[in-house]
């Protein structure tokens, strides 16, 4: 049995706890900044480690979540999110410990110079400060968010799902032991102990300036709230609406392969293709058999008139299908003139997320690659290679699609922000 | 004689011509992003003769912008501030010379890698889009400002002061001539043609998602509203309580000079040391001769315990003065316990701006450099290196002390973000 869920509600001062969590943050922030990479790894280990030993804790705290989950006649997907076995406890101690063979980014100097008056500048990563991590009800993100944070020397606060409070305490204890072993703040990984959604508003208006960004994972109505509503900076995409361009010069072959996989690897993820755009040049060649092999790869069509002229099967598209990212086994279909059709299309529908081309036309992809605006834009490969780990960033806390500091996969570099350090031996300027 | 100023006011609808001004810039935006080099700095070349062409129009604006300041009763700096001369317009146009003097950013590939499945990626810079720039009296921000923005491939929306908005429109006369003529959109720099401050309100709220990113130029009031109410990103320093830390191991001579240099060269700018802390240690040899040679420069003292027993002229100082950017001759000063102790009071009263150490001791200096979190710190340098020419960024739009995206001096580099472009050769996730 876990603890009994002790809360700041009913206490009448949800305000004065939250800022005293973001004092704690602020507090341990400072300390973090300048632990040795060593420390830090050694506090990774000893997370990963907690969190194996207290397996059955923490099973029987997400055991309670999920009997509260089903009483409350939640859906299949959901209590597939929330639900923890020992594989996937397993895998979140095997995924503290990929962070920790990360390399640290911290300290790097990533650029120098000297100037013509002799002083050197050296451009040096350091920590961001405090992330929030607002989520929904995947209890693992709790260890995946803590321990990037942790990693590239922030502290984290963190804002799960109701439903699964009790699961992300329970890890949070491992983690926290960890954190204890290792000589680092506790404070380092703070989860808001409420159901009270008030503490996500209190969050998004910055903690009185303890908070430096925010991070959303979930779906798009908590993405959407929490970009309009956040008074610091947010890392997010609100939508994939992922691309895929089969250009007259592409091989059927290539596009098969690569149209299958971006659309259907897995569905569920931000970078599944939502819309295939055909070269009306190659659509008498390529557009039939490409829909062929979705349709009896167990995909929806949404078409145009020609999607709709080559077979039965295609379901006829609304305006709003091109903007539509489906998350499910469904691609919106149809044919344009050529490069410059296909890039206005994705200017136009697209979500500024990742957009791939197929061609054997080295001109016409390298002009989508110049001028499609996206954080990711691929030639000949799958859209699904929007990920932090197929990047080599190794984790990644998210995928960002605003234009600022951070854009595509968000790993522990992109958790960093730098500094000039500059020296000299007595320059004053005229 | 100018145009009379026509003005949106009284049309009943600011907000809708906002927003046509935003959907300009925004089409603008996509149009320079593609835009060659060559064709940006033919544009700039010939704005730049433009404006020397254009001295007559721009001088006689600028009168009546200054008739009625001073009809209005305004001060001397706000006068000088507000005012053109031959000079003044002259240097107006080197500047934007200066800026298309310097490397262009976009397209530039920072970082190349190729994975293990052959795929290759690049983070190539690209512009940030649209850029809100709010400042005050002195006009030669419009040229500056929209200067720096078109060479980095942004669209400028530009929001002077009110006083200054007949010599700001001559000014954009010239920039739109030369834009024409290159062939670029005029949309390419705008200006809010009012003077109404509700305009401020509506790019503060980022005209419907045109805005990417808000630079405030001027006061401590304007930027702090801007950081207030922006619900776009913004590049600013509210204020710059920048210190120099004198440790035991200084040498009087370096620290007299750095300490005068930082202070005095010029106390009207944010990397003007506003503190002054010298090591317990060495307060016996050196406390005294820094604080005489500052009063016999002219620079007010005020001091804690220690300074105030150097010297009579030394006004004892308030809890508010090792906060306070003077931006004027005057200095806060006091000893603290060695380095620590310095770090300890850059981190509770300072700006996160600028900071410098004097010393000969190279642990010192190090630990200084990694633990003040600053944006720019210095070892045996001045202050007065906080800029963006002294970095060799070229011209800057101004400083910034937030942690995301741009740090410190922000230049044509720091006015781009990037992608990701991604080449395969029919690569599929696994």
């Amino acid at each position: 049995m876990t603890a009994p869920l002790k809360s700041v509600e009913g206490t009448g001062d949800l305000a004065t706890a939250m800022a005293a969590i973001g004092r704690g943050a602020r507090a341990a922030a400072r300390t973090l900044a300048l632990a040795a990479p060593a420390q830090k790894d050694r506090a990774l280990g000893l997370m990963a480690a907690a969190v194996r030993a207290q397996k059955s804790q923490i099973l029987a705290a997400n055991a309670e979540d999920l009997g509260e989950a089903r009483g409350g006649g939640l859906t299949g997907a959901f209590i597939d999110r929330l639900a923890l076995d020992e594989a996937r406890v397993e895998a979140m101690a095997a995924g503290i410990e990929a962070v920790r063979a990360l390399q640290d980014p911290v300290g790097r100097i990533t650029e120098s110079w000297t100037r013509p008056n002799g002083m050197t500048i050296e451009r040096v990563r350091v920590p961001l400060g405090v992330i929030g991590i607002i989520y929904e009800s995947r209890p693992n993100v709790t260890a995946d968010a803590g321990a990037l944070c942790l990693k590239s020397g922030n502290a984290a606060i963190l804002r799960g799902g109701s439903d699964s409070l009790r699961s992300s305490r329970a890890i949070l204890a491992a983690l926290t032991q960890g954190l204890r072993e290792a000589g680092l703040p506790e404070a380092t990984i703070q989860l808001v102990p409420t159901r009270d959604r008030a503490a996500v508003g209190l969050m998004l208006g910055g903690l009185d300036g303890a908070i430096d960004v925010i991070v959303p994972r979930g779906g798009t109505s908590l993405v959407a709230r929490v970009q309009a509503e956040a008074r610091v900076p947010v890392f997010a995409h609100l939508e994939g609406v992922c691309h895929v361009y089969v250009d007259k010069a592409a091989s059927l072959d290539m596009a098969k392969k690569i149209v299958l996989n971006a659309k259907m690897r897995r569905t569920g993820v931000c970078g599944a293709a939502e819309t295939l755009l055909v070269d009306r040049a190659a659509a008498a060649t390529h557009l039939k058999p490409l829909l062929e092999m979705l349709i009896d790869a167990g995909c929806e069509i949404r078409g145009d008139k020609a999607a709709l002229a080559v077979d039965s099967r295609v379901k006829p598209a609304s305006e709003d299908d091109w903007s539509t990212e489906y998350l499910d086994a469904v691609i919106a279909a149809g044919v344009v003139d050529g490069v410059d059709a296909a890039i206005a299309h994705i200017e136009r529908y697209g979500s500024h997320h990742t957009d791939a081309i197929v061609t054997d036309d080295a001109a016409a992809a390298e002009k989508f690659l110049r001028e499609v605006d996206s954080a990711i834009v691929l030639h000949n490969a799958s859209t699904q290679f929007a990920d932090g780990g197929e990047f080599g960033f190794g984790a990644e806390i998210g995928i960002a699609t605003g234009r600022l500091h951070a854009r595509g996969p968000v790993g522990v570099d992109q958790l960093t922000t730098f500094k000039y350090r500059i020296r000299g031996n007595g320059q004053i300027r005229p």
